[in-house]
């Protein structure tokens, strides 16, 4: 794969249309490869094996240090931070807090997904002060993501909203926190301050598996600490993820081959692939 | 498959075996199918990722929501309630108790799971603390229903009883809390005011992937909210997992494949399929 | 398999290697099987599912009882306990030590995997706390082993340091505590009173799968019922799931195939196989 342009060098302008290359995602998860980030996961008790399989498979290294003690310092430690309000309790989400504020002050990029914002009260104020924290990227769904600007929010983990209904509400948090907003959806809109990317690789059955969304914002956090663009990094991340799901539902039978074939091929998924197949719009 | 009876109409008297009609639980899935309800899981950190997976893969959407704060008031927008006791902890048992309490108050639909009743103290006396809000379905082996009506209880997750020791036990339960009390095992007995439902589909496999039972429970909640009559719903989701867990033994190689193959045969699973194939006794 | 040596009779000096015979680990299979431990596990949020299946795959019952009101009885009823450092919080590592200090009074086997020790500090403290009850087998990588002994530790849950790097601190470890150590690697080093055996099965899947060296620990400790020998029985886990290991890579297309393939395998293993397979040296 010739690499035409540094990698994570997106261009477009804040109004418009962001264009990353497909070249540059391709690079990314070459970049994660080599990097083999150590990314801290502080996330739910669903979607937990499941994302530490997904960060193995493709090349990074989970750890599940979630208790309010140990939070905080080893945010410093870590390469990147997940931070996933799937099942929040008091302990976790002072953790979550801690973990937050530390990525911050020394830099460590860190992912916030606010799953479930919105449908259920504390875990919206929550996320609401965790982003605070200016978190490198924010992932959720078009319902998680409007309910952080007020809107209305979804029934769970399910968005009852479509990711073009929540690109306004997308722009703004990307406005007023600094962060890339990823909107996860059929087509995924990566909102940034340089404008929007659209990305449309993936399979249906990905919304029959439980906690791909987390595992999403995991590879996020982990692509944030192999390239410098974190716009680059969340759309690197979702690349990879929808090309190997492509890949996946080609090797299987119904949502639980499916899930066992993505891993296989979050594995086996050359950069050069992610590169030829992203459908970046 | 024509509908000779309005889907959950069994018929029976309380002291002789009930009749539910293989029709009727075939209609029970294609309800489940077109209501796609969302089941609140307040569940254990073994079988959270499973249960959520096979819901997903049978045509529901589970929500983890079990933390203090939020399990009560979503118990209100959920669509049915699962109470499983696998791993409690005091937060979680606190949610637990608001949970049930909401959705006895607003006629949601709720199953409780007592797993290890009998074998653990503590979670025993929880368990008859969920009870009093009347479960609108009891799941567990037979060593967990004896152990709620004062009798030995097991060593763990396993009955060392048989489902035919728990008979009178389930009789005195539903006639004393109103639930339906189904008894897991080779033959699962389902007892209702109705009478005595048997299902004898399954393989042996299922004894040896973790959460199956617990899965079981989430999946007659998700049946509840489908359809009006609970000995229907309970039998339903009965039928749907074990005659898909024939499928998949038929597609598999040991418990790892096995599980994998029966998340692609619920979701493959046809209501007709249930109809023709479930060993209604 | 002829038995030509009473099962779990290593023999070696404190100073040189131990020797354990392949036959005697191929019995402890066997033994396990017979007996079907119930094996109490206080884990993580991550490996529990996992650790479950591979339990219950090879021939245990898993029963994850982990909260602080039944931890520490349950101890008494259990044929094993495993205690793992994964994720803990304040009231499961309240838990740990009480079922640590019932396993050791009433004698039950019982597994500590100090997880990720060394690397944050809190559970390195609640680790060196957990080894004053003298745990039958410790387990872990060269790292968190180091940690123990007031060595670096390592970067989470990956080893920084090898085997052989460890196997002075390992020796210490037994030493000191009583307790055979085992060290996880390309090539396992398990450290008892009478010396030290390695085990050279495996593949390097295993390090692309959450939640196996966890699962190792489980297995020891339902070993650890099953025979005398604490040295026996954490080799005969060893040996069993790397065994086990090589059967599935055989019959898998990357991490995701291999770890359903590894349950498979770990049901359908014959003891003869691991006797005739094991890479004592």
């Amino acid at each position: 794969m010739p690499a035409t342009h540094p990698t994570g060098t997106p261009t477009g302008t804040a109004s418009g249309p962001a264009t990353v290359s497909p070249d540059a995602l391709g690079e990314a998860l070459a970049a994660l490869r080599h990097r083999g980030p150590l990314v801290q996961c502080l996330t739910n008790i669903v979607a937990a094996p499941w994302t530490a399989n997904v960060l193995l498979a493709t090349g990074a290294a989970p750890a599940m240090v979630d208790n309010v003690h140990e939070a905080g310092p080893f945010a410093k430690v870590a390469d990147a931070v997940l931070v996933n309000l799937g099942t929040p309790y008091d302990g976790t989400a002072a953790a979550m807090s801690a973990a937050a504020a530390t990525a911050r002050e020394t830099g460590t990029p860190w992912v916030l997904d606010p799953v479930a914002a919105g449908a259920a009260g504390w875990r919206t104020d929550v996320a609401v002060g965790l982003l605070a924290h200016r978190p490198t990227v924010l992932r959720g769904n078009a319902s998680e993501v409007l309910a952080l600007t007020g809107g209305a929010g979804g029934r769970g983990v399910d968005a009852t909203d479509t990711p073009e209904s929540a690109a306004s509400a997308a722009a703004d948090l990307t406005a007023q926190h600094g962060t890339v907003v990823a909107v996860s959806g059929p087509v995924d809109h990566l909102a940034s301050d340089r404008g929007l990317v659209r990305l449309a690789n993936g399979h249906e059955w990905l919304t029959r598996v439980t906690g791909v969304g987390c595992a999403l914002g995991a590879l996020m956090a982990a692509f944030s600490a192999a390239v410098e663009d974190p716009l680059v990094a969340a759309a690197g991340a979702t690349a990879t993820l929808t090309v190997a799901a492509e890949d996946a539902a080609d090797a299987s039978h119904g949502p639980g081959s499916f899930a066992v074939a993505l891993l296989d091929a979050l594995h086996a998924l050359e950069p050069e692939t992610v590169a030829a197949r992203a459908e970046v719009r």
